[in-house]
C-alpha cells in the first residue's frame, strides 16, 4: 500500500524509522502493518473520546473497551480474589471496587472504564437476599413465585443500600479524569427477574416461562419494581460519576420477539424516557446477547447506543438498527484466543463494517476467562492504529459532500468487483422491475482502486460500491431497494474491501 | 366469531351439538375454540402431509412434529431409561430405537416420526470414542486438537458402522406407513467437529476457536471429513426409510457470520449439493439455534426448509428467508409450560405468520424435560383445530386469485387498525417520495373485518393489510419498500391480529 494515500494526520503518528530520540521515549512504540505508531499519551479532554462518539462527533478513531475487562482473566485480579475470595466484598467494598476497576485502565488505557459491580448487586437492598458463589455464579435465596412474593420485594434506594457504589463511581471519575469515560451499568427488568424467578443461573429458563405465559400480572408486577428501581439506580451512578450507563438485559434474548415485546420492551422503554427526561445528555447502551432475532426492537427502545453481540455481522447491523443510532461491538470474545495477525484483522474487519463515527469498539460478549493477557494487550494496541487505517479509509468523496444532481436519465453509478457480476446481473434486474429504472443505473465492475477512481472521475454522477458484504447478506430483494431508496433520495458511498486494499 | 365465515370444508368437520352418535366414536373430540372437531382417522396417504408441505402443495393444515418429540419428558421413555440405563444402548439397539421412536407417535400422531438417535451416533465408526453420560451429556475420550488426530479420524461407513440405523428406520417406514413422513437427521460438520474438538459440550467453545482463528487447516481438514462422511450418512438414511433429513447446525450459530461463513456455510452447501445429486427429492431441513443474525446465510445452502428457532419472529423470518423456501417451527418450547389458552394462541399465532403453505408446525428448539405430557397432548390436538381456523382465515382474496388490475391513478388499498396511524403516517410519506407514488395509493384505518369487508367489496384493488408486526419489525424503510415492490409486481394480502379476531 502507497504512503501517498495515508492523510498528514495519520503521517504526523507514523515514527520515521531513523529517529532514534523517540525510540527512547517511555511511551511505546506500537507496530500497526502500516508502520510504527507512538503509543498516544492518554491527556484529560474537556469529554472523552467516548461520548463524543456517541454523540456522532468526528473522532479520530473508534473508542475502545471490553464488556467484564475488569476481571478474571488478568492475574492482578486473580491476586485480589485470593485475598478476598467473597466476590460481593470485592465489589461492596469502595476500595477494593476502585482498585478492581482500575486494573485494566492502568494497563491497557482503554476509553471507557466500567464499574467492578453486578447486575444483583442492587438485590439485597430489595430485600431479596442473594450470594455469588465460586464456580457456581449467583444464588437467590428465596426465588419469587407468588404475588405474595413480588410484594415483600422493595423499591431500591441506592443512596441507603449501595453507598459504596457511588462513592466508588466519585473517586473512578477523579482517578480517571475524562481521559476516558466511567461507565456505570444496571440489569434490566427482565434480566434481574429471570435470576430471582429462576433462583439463579438457569439453561431453559423454565421458570420465569411457567410464571410469564400463565400468570402474566404476577410478572409484570415483578418487573415494574425493577423499572422504577433501575431507573433511580441509573439516575443515582450519573449523579455520582457515571458519564455513560449500559444496561444488560442478557436473558430478555430468551424470548420470543412478541414476548419480548410483552415483557421485556416496555420496561426498557420506561426506563429510557424516565431517565431522559432528568438526564437527558446521559448516553444509555444496551446489550442484550443473541439479539439477532430482535435488532430493530432494541431500537425501540430509544436508547443512544445498542451493543451487538458477535452473532450479528457489524454492516448487518447498522443497517438494521439505522445509522441514527450508535453502535457498540461486536468482536467475537473467542477471536482473543486466536493468532495476533487474527485478532488485528478482525478489529479492522469491524470497524470498516461499522463505517466512521458512532461507533465504540468492543467485544459482542464480556470477555472469557482464560483469554490470554498478551492478547488482550494486543487488541488495545491494534486499535491505536486505526488511526492510520481510518485515514487510509475514504478516497472516494465522503456521504457529507454531495457530488452535483445527476443528468435525469441516469441517476447513478454503480461500482463493484468482477467477482460480484452475478450478483450485478440480478441486481439491474431487480431495478428494472420497476417503470423507467432500467435506464437508471450504469454499472461498472473494476478490479481496482484507480480504476474506480477513473470511472467516478469521469462523471458527475453519485457513485455507490456494490460490497461483498451487501451481497452475502441481502442477496434477495433487501440491497436493491435499499440502494434504490438511495438513488431516489441522496447520494452516498460505501466502500469494498477490495477496492479499499488496492492502493 | 359467527360461524358464517367458516367455509363449508372446515364446517363439515364442527361436530353437532346434539350428534351423539359421533360421541360414541372411538376417535376423540377435540374442544376448539370455535367447536369441536372430530380427531381425524390417520390414514395411508400416497404421501404424507408433511412431504406435501414441504413441497408447497396445497395442505388442509400446517403438518406438524417437535423436535426432540421421543425422550425424557414421557414417562413411557422413564421406563425404558431405567430398564436400559446406558443413552448409547438405547440408540444402537434396532428394537429400542424403533421403540422409542414409536412412542410419541403411538400417543400424540404427529406428522413426522423422527429416528431416536444423537447427532455423535456415527462417531464411533470414525475412529472417534465417545459416550453419552447422564447428567453429563456427550464426553469424547480423546479430543482432537492437532492435524495427527485429524489424521487419525476415519471417513464414515453407515452401513458397516450403524447397520442398527437403517434396519430401524426400515421398520419405522413400514410402521408409520405414510401416515406420517419418517424422519432422518445428522449433525452438521461445524457442530460435530465442536463436540470433538471441546471434548463434549461447552459453553465457551474457547478450544474450537482457538483452532479455528489459529490453525484453521487443522480444522478444514476435519470439516471435510465430516462433510464427506455426512453426505454419506444421509443418503444412507434416504435409502433406508427416511423421508427427509434433518441437519442439526446447533454450534455454528457460535461464530460471527463472517466465520460461519468460512468454517460452516462452504460443508453445509457441499453437503446439501451432493445430495441432491443422487437424492433430488428429499426435503433437507436446516436448524440451527440462535440463528437470528444468520437467516439469510442459511437460506443460501440450498435446504429446502429452514428450521427457525424461538428467538426470531416467523412473519420477519418468512421476510428474511423468502417464501421460496419452507420453514419450520418455531414455538418458544417454554411455551408448554404455559396455560393451554397460552399454547392455543401461540400455536395460532404461529401459523398465521407463518402463513398458508410450506411450513411445518414445530418447536423453535428441542422440547424441554420436564414439559408435561398434557401441555404435548394439547398442543397436538390444538394443532388439529387449525383445519378450522386456516379455513376462516382468508376472508380477503388469497394471493392466487389476482383481482383484476386496478386503474394505473390508484394501485392498492391499504388497511390498517387506526392505532397504527402514525406508521401509516411515515409509510404514506415514505411511499410519495418515490415520484408518482403519492396517487398511488389509498389509505384506510379500519375498526374490524366488517369494516375492512366494506372497503374491500366497494374496490376492485388489491389489498394490503398493515399487520403490528409489519409495523414492529421494520419500522424504518423495509415495509414500504417490500409493501410497495408488492404494489409494483403482485397483488397479495396480509391479516392483522385484530382484524381476524374481530369476527
Amino acid at each position: 500500500m502507497s504512503s501517498t494515500s495515508v492523510s498528514s494526520f495519520a503521517a504526523s503518528l507514523l515514527v520515521p524509522s531513523k529517529n532514534s530520540s523517540l525510540s527512547n521515549h517511555k511511551r511505546r512504540l506500537i507496530q500497526c502493518s502500516l508502520g510504527t505508531v507512538i503509543e498516544p499519551k492518554a491527556t484529560a479532554a474537556s469529554e472523552p473520546l467516548l461520548l463524543n462518539a456517541v454523540r456522532g462527533q468526528d473522532v479520530e478513531r473508534p473508542p475502545v473497551w471490553l464488556m467484564r475487562q475488569a476481571g478474571r482473566y488478568m492475574k492482578s485480579y486473580q491476586i485480589i480474589c485470593e485475598k478476598y475470595p467473597s466476590f460481593r466484598e470485592r465489589s461492596e467494598n469502595v476500595d477494593l471496587v476502585v482498585e478492581i476497576s482500575l486494573q485494566p485502565w492502568n494497563v491497557f488505557q482503554p476509553d471507557g472504564v466500567i464499574l467492578f459491580s453486578d447486575i444483583l448487586t442492587p438485590l439485597s437492598g430489595m430485600n431479596i437476599p442473594f450470594d455469588i458463589v465460586k464456580g457456581k455464579g449467583p444464588i437467590i435465596f428465596d426465588p419469587i413465585a407468588t404475588a405474595a412474593d413480588v410484594d415483600q420485594v422493595r423499591e431500591f434506594s441506592p443512596e441507603e443500600s449501595v453507598p459504596y457504589v457511588g462513592k466508588a463511581l466519585t473517586i473512578l471519575h477523579k482517578e480517571v479524569d475524562n481521559k476516558a469515560a466511567v461507565l456505570g451499568f444496571v440489569g434490566a427488568p427482565f434480566t434481574l427477574a429471570s435470576y430471582v424467578v429462576e433462583g439463579g443461573s438457569s439453561k431453559n429458563f423454565t421458570k420465569i416461562k411457567r410464571l410469564a405465559f400463565s400468570q402474566p400480572k404476577v410478572l409484570h408486577s415483578l418487573l415494574q419494581k425493577f423499572a422504577t428501581s433501575m431507573t433511580k439506580y441509573i439516575r443515582y451512578q450519573a449523579d455520582n460519576g457515571a458519564q455513560a450507563v449500559q444496561i444488560f438485559d442478557s436473558w430478555a434474548t430468551e424470548l420470543s420477539p412478541v414476548d419480548f415485546e410483552e415483557f421485556s420492551l416496555p420496561y426498557l422503554k420506561q426506563i429510557v424516557d424516565a431517565v431522559k427526561q432528568t438526564h437527558p445528555d446521559l448516553p444509555l447502551i444496551l446489550y442484550a446477547s443473541g439479539s439477532g432475532g430482535l435488532l430493530e426492537r432494541l431500537a425501540l427502545t430509544s436508547v443512544d447506543v445498542v451493543s451487538l453481540d458477535w452473532t450479528v455481522d457489524m454492516a448487518e447491523g447498522r443497517r438494521r438498527l439505522g445509522h441514527d443510532i450508535a453502535v457498540q461491538g461486536n468482536v467475537d470474545p473467542g477471536v482473543l484466543f486466536g493468532s495476533k495477525e487474527f485478532i488485528t484483522n478482525r478489529i479492522h474487519d469491524t470497524v470498516r463494517k461499522a463505517g466512521k463515527g458512532k461507533h465504540i469498539l468492543n467485544l459482542g460478549h464480556g470477555i472469557k476467562v482464560g483469554t490470554p493477557e498478551e492478547n488482550v494487550a494486543h487488541f488495545f494496541e491494534q486499535h491505536l492504529c486505526l488511526h492510520l487505517y481510518l485515514y487510509l479509509y475514504p478516497p472516494l468523496p465522503p456521504p457529507q459532500q454531495p457530488r452535483p444532481s445527476p443528468p435525469p436519465h441516469q441517476k447513478a453509478i454503480f461500482l463493484s468487483q468482477p467477482s460480484l457480476s452475478p450478483f450485478l446481473f440480478s441486481f439491474k434486474r431487480s431495478i428494472q422491475t420497476g417503470p423507467g429504472n432500467a435506464e437508471k443505473m450504469c454499472l461498472h465492475a473494476v478490479n481496482s482502486l484507480s480504476e474506480a477512481h477513473k470511472v467516478v472521475s469521469d462523471s458527475e454522477l453519485p457513485v455507490f460500491v456494490l460490497d461483498d458484504v451487501g451481497y452475502t447478506t441481502d442477496s434477495r430483494s433487501i440491497p436493491c431497494v435499499q440502494l434504490m431508496n438511495r438513488v431516489e433520495s441522496e447520494i452516498s458511498v460505501m466502500l469494498t474491501d477490495d477496492l479499499v486494499e488496492d492502493g
